[in-house]
């Protein structure tokens, strides 16, 4: 049994309008020395599977095919055994 | 400065709409031996501040107050030195 992380960012210079909006949202609350906000997801995906590189194989495959968009998303995979 | 990443998960027992959706379509694409799927979100905050502590208290409020919801998130925050 393997657990995957998958971490998803946006790629450099795609804007960041949730990051944007808590940016704005932080200032007026007074936290004015907030100079930017970058938010991004992790995806924790629990395999039941013996062998580390068919986990990563079929990670890759998942990002690619459901869990990040290649066009805006980088993704970082990361996999510990259970 | 400094960056304050800030991880906010779901607590134990709250439901992952969002997981369980990934893991349903997951299966759906033929990846049956995905058992559970959670995800979690990461923010990121650039702070023009000299002081760690400062930092963190800050950081402790912002998630009280606007970034995370006590009833239904589990928070953690890391702080580095740019």
């Amino acid at each position: 049994m393997y657990k995957a992380t998958v971490t998803i960012k946006l790629k450099k210079g795609v804007l960041n309008p949730e990051g944007m909006t808590i940016k704005r949202a932080l200032n007026f609350l007074g936290y004015d020395n907030v100079k930017e906000v970058q938010t991004y997801k992790m995806i924790d995906i629990i395999i039941d599977e013996e062998d580390e590189e068919k986990v990563k194989e079929k990670v890759e495959e998942m990002c690619k095919k459901l869990l990040a968009n290649p066009v805006i998303h980088d993704y970082e995979i990361e996999i510990k055994k259970l």
